[in-house]
């Protein structure tokens, strides 16, 4: 229907259902919707049970709750934080992940900033440097599971969330979600068979802002045209990469559940980034 | 990914998420599930918000856990029952209807049989005689709406079951689930903005069915051909409408939540039948 | 992208490409046209090799310049002309047929008109009356193949043109150009295997118009919401529905490339029609 | 429909037609094709409007039958040859490349093979060397466009074709074909906004063969599960970059059509390449 009616939030997969209904409770309780009888929740998961007890969905309402209430606009807190908490990428650490780009004043100045909960494998590569292979740690998500590392049978994904000012309708946002995934790619994520990897967009602007309260049957909006968009699909390929680094630069080693998952270890990266020349 | 993994549970709207945690902790219950560590779970809905306190969501786990135990093969409860309890249909009580086709030998003797919850606007027509129209009740979901008498803005749907034993594998039974939107076409429905009509389709047959104990890379599988469609396709158009009339034939005058509707008049719509020459 | 680059043109299967090439050609000579260089032709097709020499491909690029620019408005002509000349649709003789619905001025007062090319199989029924069958002529189309009175494996079809004046851009487009399908399956189809039925919609609304001439980075346009789609969708599924019967009204019979198809008997049909009440 | 039915051509954007229509000819020739009255063909395209007069296509019927004629197994042509005659990739010369990967024994031996007609834009990574930019050309095609240097306005795209021998059919073929986006990605694509980007996959393998002739209602078929899907994945990503990059190696320099575009410096690229580790 071209519109997102509630906040997005990201969980473990098997909690999807506790948190969807949770957010229905938050929105039906919102002042001005007592007479809402239909809400479409949009919750993101990926699959923690590595590092998490999955099975428990210890997710509460309150947690919910607590979550929309303490969002707060400016920095965003990245690593083994949220749904990522126990997520696992390319057999390091992962988590919640976050970058931007920001146009040029003559290509509109819009910005696109992208949030990434990362839980795939594959072979990591770095701003085209190859960490995984240089680390020795590289293998399918498969490959892991077979070993009896990972148990989450098939269920390695990513999910992403595109944000930007620029103003656009559902059509031209699905094509930037669909962007997303290059720029996953260019991480070294293989894809693999059993990944859910999905990704969102939507537009804060106001020019193309949906008011359940206006009653007219026309809606005035100004978007952006087909033309415009290789720079904002360019800033969604980049800011997706570097998200998902931001994700594991950011995400510490942690024991849980019975398993350790190493963080990736910076200084080693770092020497191979300037071995590479990906940073000097 | 071409599979199911759970039964398929029908719900109120805002109750999905708390009917699809009841399903996914029956399945982690399951004996030999003990190391699942993902389940998704098939849920679908219709909003009943008139007659039913949606807000609410009174569906318990119990609820849940006791309708997989109690399901039985035979004759299907119809009309006002289960998911289909506080359902519009036409302007009248709607509710759970099924019907099934069974194709000749010569075509394979295959069944195709069709379950649907019915809550959706338009004028009703059945077997092509004008019944809607002769009894006066022939609005757009939306006036009612307008008028006050339905407040689930938009939400008017149906959700379609579509099962056989033939052996069908998705890209077809994806097919099939779609002819199921031709039935519902023939009983008048008028497939307003909201409605979010979906069909789901499975097949029962031995011949193409996945076990998740099977561990062989290759699975040997026999499936109908493309060319042999036609028949089922036209199985599940037919079964589909007759499923449509089936909820509201069986259903009854429903007084709840503050509001009564009303079932459809067996009586009068059985004389604008044999008017309009439907039956002798 | 959201735009369509061409006049829609309607052929039989075969000649799809060289219709396609001539639209191309005229598109290129166009004046202002000079530095194009690229194309998306629209060309919507059925099979109609009964009637026709399919395998002959006849049309010239001067009679696709001939259609193009002896378009006009006004009446349209109907039944066995253009790309409906051999086609055949509930066994009898089918064609091109249009109808159009004018929504009150409370609604907005937009028209929505289709245009149907009509070529497929299963049992007529008209405004609710059961035609095919009272006429004896029911069957799949695969049973005429199989009779070999069809030749055209599988490609039973048709093609429908939705266009209206409402202001309305691709996304919903899209959605009323599903709703046709409605229309369809209420005359009879049994959306048989080899269907490929095919529907586009377009608006015609100067505040939606995309106009290639224009440079700005943004377009400031007027849509309809979603909440005012229900009449425009109904309007869809009518003004469908009537253009195929128009189809076989305006169709006489045909005696072509060694086969002949009947015209629907209207005397008969007349009959049957008043018979089951749909007419006085 | 799940199945080809033609040999897969590829040629310029505007000859798809004349291609297209040239493919039906040959299908229709055939030897015991004399009673098929219809044929899907399957012809892919990129723009080559710069290097080429793609307005004039010059393509012939039996340009279109010798290249059928003289397929062959073996090694494949590359570089500025057939459809790549006159492609441009990230502001050099494009063409045709190929590429595979073979599986190991214990994942099934299979082979995945790509070709690629590559015609888009980005910044140039080979196997994560920022080649692009330590050339200095890097550019949106679209500031190409703008600076007058390519004229297909916004049609920079890639035709992807991806062939197997493992046993899949329809849905994993697809997922298979959407794995190619990702190896694209890798080299740099920025998947800008006229980029219509298309992959098409099959199988080889006899025990998922189609044959017209079987008039059996079922079919029987080994097919390989979707947990052994993830190598074969890998495999297409892999074989895409590559391909990509073996359709500039093997391109020359090319003047036509008023223009010269370069081929890849395979000199400063090699230094390139050994500057950032990526060869040694």
């Amino acid at each position: 229907m071209g519109d997102i009616e509630t906040p997005i939030l990201l969980t473990s997969t098997t909690s999807v259902p506790r948190v969807a209904d949770a957010l229905i409770s938050y929105m039906l309780a919102l002042p001005g919707n007592e007479d809402v009888l239909s809400i479409n929740p949009v919750v993101g998961e990926t699959n923690d049970g590595y590092l998490s007890d999955i099975r428990g969905r210890h997710i509460t309402p309150e947690d919910v709750f607590s979550a929309i209430k303490n969002a707060k606009s400016g920095a965003v807190e990245e690593g083994a934080v949220g749904a990522g908490t126990g997520t696992v990428v390319f057999g390091w650490k992962g988590g919640i992940g976050t970058a931007s780009r920001h146009l040029p004043a003559k290509l509109g100045g819009y910005t696109v900033g992208v949030l990434v909960q990362t839980n795939f494998g594959g072979v990591l590569t770095i701003a085209g440097a190859p960490v995984g292979q240089e680390l020795g740690q590289y293998y399918l998500r498969e490959e892991l599971q077979q070993a009896g590392e990972v148990k989450d049978r098939g269920k390695g994904s990513v999910m992403i969330v595109v944000a930007t000012d620029a103003p656009m309708e559902a059509r031209n946002l699905k094509r930037l979600a669909a962007r997303a995934w290059l720029g996953v790619a260019r991480t070294g994520s293989s894809a693999s068979n059993g990944s859910g990897d999905y990704a969102i967009a939507f537009s804060t602007a106001p020019q193309v802002r949906i008011r359940s309260e206006d009653k007219a049957p026309t809606r005035h909006i100004e978007v952006l045209t087909n033309d415009t968009m290789s720079p904002l699909f360019l800033a969604a390929i980049e800011a997706t990469e570097e998200a998902v680094y931001n994700s594991m630069f950011r995400a510490e080693t942690m024991t849980a559940h019975g398993h350790t998952v190493q963080a990736l270890p910076i200084e080693k990266t770092s020497e191979i980034l300037r071995k590479y020349g990906a940073i000097k």
